[in-house]
């Protein structure tokens, strides 16, 4: 198996306020979405994906009981004030802020919104990784 | 904001345990890992972490109450037999199969497994997305 993440899907409960939440942080979907049902966005080498959560839970056998389940993602940026930006339109568009911009105990700076759906993204400047022209990770 | 994903965070319970069946599935860790810490794994152009799910759920400001949170991982492969080796392994290596390799709705070819700590991985063929020769997913 590759180590690979290819898709990663994110349950809702109201697909058109989830589209309309990431629109407003800059998404864009891609045209092979389906309006009322799901969406897809190209991310880098992957895909991240909104869809009905109870549709998800039974399409991955797992039982819902509501709430976080222990995963966060996170966007990487190149400076503070990217990070700064990120979490002021999140917050203009709804969101949570589940932790205000500030040097992070790892040596960088992030901040944490939380979409509608309750699933959180560090928005991150990590100076201890390296991040490509297009916007790749590397660890090094 | 770029819609990228960098980083996905998986709390877990014991990391020993973690690191040992991502192993088995034949996953290697970065050398920034730190042992008894925190497991850093470069998949693609982006980054996955086991870190514990406790200091994840305060690292985040989120409440965590246990269980699956809305979010399912994929791994894309290139052939059927390739999902069902992946399910063996996971099998193998302690995994709950979710569900068994089949046929799937979307006309692919898809099994999944639940690791150690509850996250589920769907294992996938998907003939309608591309993958390039390095498991980058491209939307068309």
């Amino acid at each position: 198996m590759d180590q690979r993440v290819s898709l990663v899907t994110l349950g809702v409960e109201d697909l058109d306020r989830a589209t309309t939440f990431y629109a407003a942080l800059g998404w864009h979907r891609h045209s092979g979405s389906v309006d009322g049902e799901v969406a897809f966005y190209q991310a880098g080498g992957m895909v991240v994906a909104l869809w009905s959560r109870s549709l998800l839970a039974a399409d991955t056998g797992v039982v819902d009981n509501g709430g976080w389940g222990g995963v966060t993602l996170a966007h990487n940026v190149r400076a503070n004030d990217e990070v700064d930006d990120v979490i002021a339109r999140a917050r203009a568009a709804g969101a949570r802020i589940a932790r205000e911009p500030a040097p992070a105990f790892w040596g960088g700076y992030a901040g944490v919104f939380v979409d509608p759906d309750g699933h959180p993204w560090e928005v991150a400047v990590n100076p201890s990784w390296g991040l490509s022209d297009t916007g790749d990770v590397e660890l090094r």
